[in-house]
């Protein structure tokens, strides 16, 4: 087939789905942005950033350049999540969207809408997002479900708490991923058993007894994720 | 946008990895498509089914029908893999391919090649297939990840396996994903605290004493499948 055939092509999209924790770091949010007025369709509705890919540049580079140009934001962490290709899913014709999901410190980050599609963008607590435009509630719904799979079999968190954090910070990382409570010695077993904490010379007043302060073993962090994650390419 | 825009577009396929147990149940096998002589390009070289979207086809409805078509395949078990989207995976221009990881027990199905771009089909030992078109190594070496990276978190093999087993046959499905052997005693705690093994009454001759069979628990199975798997919708 060259390039000059004739027949009717989906367009491809990526639409990224990138969480962190709110400051309080109590809830989940998710990165929105309102989208334009004169953007047909879903004018005005809030969505996940997104866009149309370049020709020349790969998959995960277009998720990148997007995120950027939409909300002035650089991920360190992106993974594709899945692709999106039902044939009723945008109103404009064949869309198939190639999906990402991302993590990040929101307090480390600033975000911004200078692209004329957008017309604002911010942190939503996962659990109070407005209607979203497209089909973008399943996306975000199977982004939330991945994270909470993720947890389940690799150390998450590397990319949502600070570089010192305590044990408690940790399990509230994953109770509020989970969206439920955990017994905090089945936890801390099942946190040690991935050999992937170090445990630092400090400590922090947490209650009425101070908590060691720890930091994620960087090397053996992305060996496990090497090892884990065959689809994370 | 309409679709009377014009402008470049990728083309969008889906490509697939299909795997079984070879009928000795001793080795993973894959499903390889050799191409026609007219096939351009990789004309001769076998290669993973796969083909060109249709525009009003859902992307896992393309890889049924492709399947069905190249190989005369029907299958049960289909997850979407990954999507591939190097600029210059292909020859022919920029092809984004929505890769489908399939399981199958070869000895259940027939297969055969009645499509004109398909030369041949067979099954083929994954650790002796041919150089293959395009960039298919790569997606079934992804596969092949995958499916290990699956082995180590979840249930696998209901499948894989005729509907009776006994224990040391799924330890054997499990040793030959994974391609190493794996401690018994170990392996049996493991999958028995999936409590997805259904004992049956029935007893094999295994060497010098019966060995029970046992089936997978299909309601436990999918529970547990729907509950791991988020990235599989």
């Amino acid at each position: 087939m060259s390039e000059a055939t004739v027949y009717p092509r989906a367009d491809v999209t990526v639409d990224m789905v990138v969480f962190g924790l709110d400051p309080d770091h109590d809830r989940l949010v998710v990165l929105l942005i309102k989208r334009a007025q004169a953007s047909q369709p879903f004018d005005g509705y809030w969505a996940l950033p997104g866009g149309f890919i370049a020709m020349e540049e790969s998959l995960e580079a277009s998720a990148r350049r997007t995120l950027e140009r939409e909300a002035g934001l650089t991920l360190s962490y992106l993974e594709q999540l899945y692709t999106f290709g039902d044939p009723q899913r945008d109103p404009r014709g064949r869309v198939i969207s190639v999906a990402y999901l991302g993590l990040v410190r929101p307090e480390e980050v600033s975000i911004h809408a200078d692209h004329p599609a957008t017309a604002d963008v911010r942190w939503w607590a996962v659990d109070d997002v407005p209607e979203l435009a497209f089909d973008h509630t399943h996306l975000l719904e199977t982004a939330h479900r991945r994270l909470q799979t993720k947890v389940s079999w690799q150390p998450i968190g590397v990319d949502l708490l600070p570089e010192a954090f305590t044990l408690s910070d940790l399990q509230r990382v994953y109770e509020i991923i989970l969206g439920r409570s955990l017994d905090k010695r089945n936890f801390r077993r099942k946190i040690m058993g991935f050999d992937v904490l170090v445990p630092l010379d400090q400590y922090r007043q947490d209650g009425h007894r101070p908590a060691q302060l720890f930091r994620f073993d960087s090397e053996r962090y992305t060996e496990l994720l090497d090892k884990g994650l065959a689809f994370e390419l």
